[in-house]
Order: structure tokens, then sequence, then C-alpha cells
């Protein structure tokens, strides 16, 4: 084929893959509706439009004639400049991930999802596992034949083909061998942390009420210093904090307690950094494949960068203080920045992965990728898992949960089909230490007075700008100089904890 | 083509047509949220959704498949029981609709509109009708070029082209007498009111501030006497009141005034009776033509039956006041039922369509009418609109608005791209009257005790539950005993104000 039918084919997937964007932020939309102002009665419906639009996407992308189009862009791809190059790369990517899915499993998954998430809201309410349990196993079911497909059409095992939908490119050996350093030294860390903890003077009690007004003008006000743009954004609340819509209408959610501001905040603070991300995505690609963000860990290493890096640092928290002390009329020892970081920075053991501290969560991931690869290759059924939960919570962290609400149904990832994404959080950890620990000498200073301009530059820059162009590691290796691994994590543990 | 064959049509075009009808409720949802929720920011990126998935369910609906597939069905429409033919019959109709026009101008009429709109929301704050006219010429002109290709196709008038996409089988020469009755005796019966209400006791003022959450509260808990059943619906805030979402998931809107609680309150009942005329749609055809609201005057018969006649009844206003001065702490006479009537039935001219009274809301909608069809016959072009608004004013109601923003900006209609909507306002409030005379035997009394049940009850069986299965006037015809005409609703004026 001639270099110009080559051209002209890849213009007309990049008109295709628009309307593939456009169905993604409709689809979002839906999705942020349903997890934030959707009446239960409107489940099913809404589990009709979400089917229909995936269905329509699905078939948008494995049209014959898309198939033709790539191979016939791809033929003078050399002709193209970087970014379209890396554009088509990534065409080929979803293209591959959509086509080794069969189009009626496609519909069968949406639905499923749908009714699973539904009962799980409800079970988990009601600490029901048996009403869960049937559903789940039939999403699972689902599941597995999607990652079978996709195993067997990219050569992979059926975990990782299923985690390359989450972080392209990334394996389970690799996440085993990150995992198995983490197990060698944070133990040991966490006891010495604990003892040190022990010896040292108790956090100060800082007593509430709050009110939820209150905590969501702080939210607003916190937004803002981090630079969130409330003209392309919002802040609503939902059972499960999460940052949706699209990098031009970035929604997240928090969650409110009366009597506890600060894991509200911290939540606040999380969805932003992955909000600011989608943000920073590059404008003149908003709606081709290479715009997108470059998977889950470099999502959740953006929002960690600003929760548990530059969040919790002295610096930020000593320019928090006083305007906390102010909102809530507080008095005393309790609102010195000293005493707030004693209460972001208590670690132990506990039961709930979102609520845990940054040196215990590791563990809480490392349980969930562990069964959840067990229930991909067929070991584990989901009617076992409260016991399986049990013994790994028991192993991993010493402690049991009362009760399956506050165990294996405490997270909706599962119940909404998501296996193969867990781990993401923990190298998203790793991730944000290496970044944070490159960037602090540029951008630290400032968050004492509460200036993340040159953070966010730094991250502009390096990460959110870079879209989709890069794979992940590629991504970690230009902006640190160095491969993902577990040393900047564990430098800034110690440092944070140990000095 | 075999009995066998043209069955399998049928089924074929339902699965088609209940994928247009959740990708018509993502729409609802995309709608919805961009009047009450979507940051500014949002508006490029929901505009290009909305068009992407008007598109797609253009296509589905003309694609040439769905011609065959018709054709097909309607060789052996006399096998099918009557509502499927019925559905055969609404199917065809949409279709009609659809492949009259051209695949190029849907899309360009979905972004138009959007752009439209959001330009509108700011011209009319800042009350600048030259920011509007060129946006609001270039979708005129978008909108005649459809009702061209509608007309040609249809054998209709331009105007009778767009109607008939609002209100089925409605011609403007029938509105055009009926709006000409009106014309006939509503000044005559406008200034015998007013001079009957100036030598009346004037309405005791009723003082605010309203708080928000107050009003917000009594919107609800008049929702829930009226019927409304939150688990499947929602109450919100927009610029503009309406009712959206879809039928198991069923939106209303309404906004507030902190001086005034009525005119909010009546936007509630209002808004409810659309809703309920969605939720009492026949169950078991949610997802086809036929099971679909019946057009845009039979859905503002539902709206002005609650809002206008229950709403504003003796029976049913004796039943709120005392709640209302209790929920309000209201002291004193200002909050009997008899004062409370004086405020809700004052009559006079007034700018505001939306505010206007039951006597000169039709004035309103006369002078719509009329500049619309000029707009899209050609007689009229957007820069002369305000003029001749002034002027249709002064003629109709005697006033002249001092601006733009109270004249021919007020209404999201235009800029919204919805050219031959207006006169259904006033067929449905006809179609109200007759209808509330016919059911007041039956369900009026128990408005008294704020029980709504024997009136849904008579609406759901002869209106709600008829679906698309009947023409507007068939429904009319069948619930009432007499064609639509003017006549019970001068006489419910007659006897309301007058007697």
């Amino acid at each position: 084929m001639s270099e110009q039918n080559s051209t002209t084919a890849y213009t007309t997937l990049k008109s295709r893959f628009q309307r593939l964007s456009a169905l993604g932020g409709a689809q979002a939309v839906l999705h942020w509706d349903r997890a934030t102002m959707m009446p239960e009665g409107g489940a099913q419906a809404r589990a009709e439009q979400q089917a229909t639009l995936s269905l329509i996407a699905h078939e948008t992308l494995t049209a014959p004639e898309t198939s033709d189009l790539l191979a016939s862009a791809r033929e003078s791809a050399d002709a193209l400049a970087a970014w379209d190059r890396a554009n088509l790369a990534e065409m080929g990517r979803i293209h591959r991930h959509a086509t080794a899915t069969p189009t009626d499993l496609v519909s069968k998954l949406s639905h499923q999802k749908s009714k699973t998430e539904m009962i799980w809201r409800k079970a988990r309410a009601a600490n029901d596992f048996a009403a869960l349990a049937p559903e789940l196993t039939n999403l699972l079911g689902l599941v597995r034949e999607q990652a079978a497909a996709k195993a067997s059409a990219f050569g992979l095992s059926l975990y990782d083909a299923l985690l390359d939908g989450y972080d392209p490119d990334r394996r389970s050996v690799d996440i085993d061998r990150l995992f198995t350093e983490l197990e060698g030294f944070l133990p040991d860390l966490l006891k010495k942390v604990m003892e040190k903890q022990a010896g040292a003077p108790k956090p100060l009690p800082i007593k509430g009420p709050f009110s939820i007004p209150l905590q969501e003008k702080l939210g607003r006000d916190v937004m803002a210093v981090l630079g969130f743009d409330f003209a392309h954004g919002r802040l609503d609340v939902s059972h499960h904090p999460f940052t949706g819509g699209v990098p031009d209408d970035s929604r997240i959610t928090t969650r409110y307690d009366e009597n506890d501001f600060m894991e509200s905040l911290m939540a606040v603070v999380h969805e932003t950094g992955h909000s600011l991300y989608e943000r920073g995505l590059p404008p003149e690609w908003r709606n081709q494949p290479v715009g997108r963000s470059r998977g889950m860990t470099i999502h959740e290493s953006q929002s960690l960068l600003f929760e548990m890096q530059a969040g919790r640092s002295t610096e930020f928290i000593s320019f928090l203080a006083p305007r906390l002390k102010k909102l809530f009329n507080g008095e005393g020892e309790a609102w010195s920045p000293e005493n707030i970081l004693r209460h972001y920075r208590k670690v132990g053991p506990s039961l709930i992965r979102v609520s845990a501290d940054e040196l215990t969560y590791p563990l809480h991931v490392i349980l969930r990728y562990r069964l959840e690869k067990a229930m991909i290759t067929g070991d584990l059924v989901p009617a076992d898992l409260p016991a399986a939960w049990a013994e790994g919570m028991n192993t991993l962290l010493g402690i049991v949960p009362p009760n399956d609400a506050d165990g294996c149904m405490q997270d909706i990832h599962w119940p909404s089909g998501s296996f193969g994404y867990f781990p993401t959080y923990t190298l998203g950890a790793l991730t944000a230490a290496q970044l944070f620990a490159a960037a602090r000498g540029t951008a630290g200073n400032a968050l004492a007075q509460g200036d993340f301009t040159p953070l966010i530059s730094w991250v502009r820059e390096r990460v959110h700008g870079v879209g989709s162009s890069k794979t992940p590691d590629e991504i970690i290796l230009a902006a640190t100089g160095s491969p993902l691994g577990t040393q900047a994590f564990k430098r800034h543990i110690e440092s944070r904890y140990l000095s």
C-alpha cells in the first residue's frame, strides 16, 4: 500500500479512536453518577446503559476494518512523527486487548459487574457474605474466561493477561520480586517503628465533632492549594473515594466522619493527586490513546506522591496545622504540627486497607495479590474467601477481622470485576517514593509555604505530560534515573519513622 | 417473505430498539448532569460525548438493515398482538424522523446545540443578546435544514415537520384554531378577573426568608405526598426546572429563592407530574418505543394536572396550608388556605413565562409560537428577535421587557434547538383542564386529605399506562369523551377565578 494510503489509514484510525474516547467519556459520567448520585432503583437501567456503551465501543474497536486500518497504518509508521507513532502503537495495544475478548463476553461482563457491585453494596452493609458469594462466583467465572482468552492471544499467564490491562507491560514475575523484597524488610521495620512509637509521646486526641460542611470547605480549600481547578472538576461524596470523569471534567469524591476529619482530608489529597494527573495529560492529545494516563501504577504514584509523600511531609503539615486549628476553632497543643504529624504517622496493623498506614499498606496489598492470583488460577473459590482472608491477615499482619464487612468485602474491586488491579497500589507507592526522592530538592521547601507549583511543574513535565507515549517503567527510569525498585521506599520509611 | 421471517424481523427490531433505548437513557444522564452537576470547563468534552451518542443512535436507526427489517416485519403485522403492532408502528415513526435527517446534519446539530446552550447561559446572565445572536443564527440554520429535509420526506410544512417530532400527528392548523379560540376569550376573561381581584382583599404578604434546606425539605415532603418514589428518582437544582433521567430513575429539578418558597414549590409539583408520567409508563414495555411517553402535549398535561389543576385546587391547598405554616414557623392569617390561594391565583401580565399565571400563560406561548414559526419559515431572523419580542409582548400582554434577559433570552428552548415545542405547553394546559374535569368527581375530594392515590390511579389507567400505543388525540378522546378543545379550560378559569 502506498504511503499516502497508510497516512489516510492513520487519520481514519484517529477519528475512530476519537469516537471511542467520547464513548469512554460518556461511560465515565455514567460510572461517576452511579457511585455518587443514582438512586438504587436506577441500577437495572444503568446496567443496561453501561453494557450497551461497552458493547458499542467493543464493536467499534473490533470491527474488521480496524484491523485492516492498523495493518495499513503500520506499513508507514516510520513516516509518522514520534507522538503519532506512539499513538499508533497504543491503538494497537488497546485493539489487542479488545479483540482478545469475544463480544458476547464483553456484554455479559458489563451486566454481571453492575449486578455484583450493587449486591456488594447491600451485602457489605448487612455483613452478609453469603449474599455476595454466588454473584461473585458468576463474575469470577466471566473474568477467568476473559483472562483465558487474553492469555492465549498474548502468550501470557492468566493473571499477567489481566494485569497488563491495568499496568501495561507489567508481569507478575516483577511483582513477585519487588513484593519479596518488601516482605524481606517490612516486618522488621514495622517492629522497630512500633517500638519507637510506643516509647514516644502518645498523640494528643483531636476532639470533634467536625461538621461535614466545614470538612467539605476544608477539602475544597486544600484542593485549591494543591492546584485543583474547580472550573474543570468537582468534589462529591461516595462510599469509596475515587476519581472519575474526564481530564477536562475531573471529579473526585471523599466520605465524611463527623468524629474525624483527618481521613477524609487525606482522601481528598489522594484523589486530587489522581485528578491533577488527568488534568495534566497532554492537551493536544486529549481524545487519542497516547493522551491517556499510563496505567494504574503511574496513576497511583501520583495520588500517593500527594497523599503520602508531600501531604504528610513535615513541610506541608507545618503549613496546614495553623489553618486546621483556625477552621475548627481548635485550642492547645493537640493542633500543633508535631501532634498532627503524630496522628498522620501512626503505624500499626489494622483491618481496613484504605485507612492503613503506609508501612502496613503493602501487606494488605500482598494479601489481595495472592488471593486474586489464586482465584484467577482456580486455586481459590469465592466461597472460601473469608477463611483464606482471615488466615492471610493473621500471617501478614497478625490480626483477624471480626466480620466479612471489615474483611474480604471491604473493597469494591473484586465485586466490580477488577482482578489484577491491587498490586498497582503498592507499585504506585514505590514509584511515588522514588519520584519524591528525585523531586524533593527542587520542590520540597515550597511545600512549607503551601506552594505546590514546583512539585506540579516537576511531575507535569516528567509524568503527566508524557501521557501514554512511554511505558510505565520508561517513565520511572527517565524521571528518577533508576528502574522501579524498593530502596527509595525503604529509605523514605526509615527517614520518616526512624530518624 | 414467510410469516416466520417477519416475526424474526420484528424480534430483531426489538433488540435494535432496546439498544437505542439504552443509548437514549445514557443521553438522558449526560443531559441531566450537564444541567445540574457539570463544571463549566467540561462543556466541550460533554458536547463531544453527546454528539457521539446522537450519531451512533442515528447510525443504528438509519442503517439499511433497519429499513429492510421494518418492511419485512410489516408484512405480517396482522399476526402481532395489539401492543406489538403499535410498537412496530411507533418504530416506523421514529425511523421516518431519523432517516429524514442526513447523518452529518445530526452531528452538526448536536454540537451546535451544546455550543449555543452554553453561550446562552453566559449571555443571559450578562444580558448580552449580541453574544447569543450569531450562534443562534447558526443553530437556526441547521434546524431549518432539518425541517426542510423532514418536510420534504413527510409532505408537511417546515414547521409541522418539526412539530410532529414533539407532538405526534399534531398540525399547526389545529393549533391555529385552538389558539384563535383562546385569543377570542382570554383577553376578556383576563380583564374581568383582574377587575374582580382589584376589588377583593389583597393577599397578605408571606414574609421570608425561607431557608433553602427547609424549602428542599418541603419539596421532598410534597413529592412524597404526590407519590414520588425516591428509590427511583431525585430532586436537584438547575437554572431552569426540568424532568430528566429514565422512567426507573426519574430526576426532577427546581430552583430556590430565599424570599419566596411558593414558586419553587410549584415547580416541584409541576416536575413531579412529569415524573409520575414517566414512572407510570407500561413497565413491560420499558425499553421499546411503544413504552415511551406520548409526546410533549400529553407530558405537559400531566405536569399541569398536578401543578395547575390539583396543586392549586381549594382541596389541596386546604391540606397544604397548615403544614406550610408549621414548617416555616408561620403566624397569623397570612398562612390561611384562603390567603395562600390568593397568592397562587394572582393574575396579571408579567414578563416571565415560567412564573406566569395560568390565564396569561397561553399568551406567552402564542407569542413564542408565532415567532418560532416565523423563524422557521425565514420571515424572522434571530437578530430581529428583541424587537419582535417587544412588539409581541406589547400586543398580547400590554407590557414590554426592560432587557433581553427577561425577554427573548429567558427560555432555553431556542438556544437548545427546540423549535416546535412551545405550543405543547398550552395544548397541555387545555388537556389538563379536560382531564381534571373528567377525573374530579372520582379524585377531587381525596386531595383535601393529601391523598393523590385516586387521581394517580385514574391517570395511570387512562394516560400513563397507555404509553405510545395511541395518538395524543386518541388518548384525550378516550379519557375525557371529547376531542381536545378549549371549553374545559375556559370553564376551569371561569369557575376558579370568577365564581
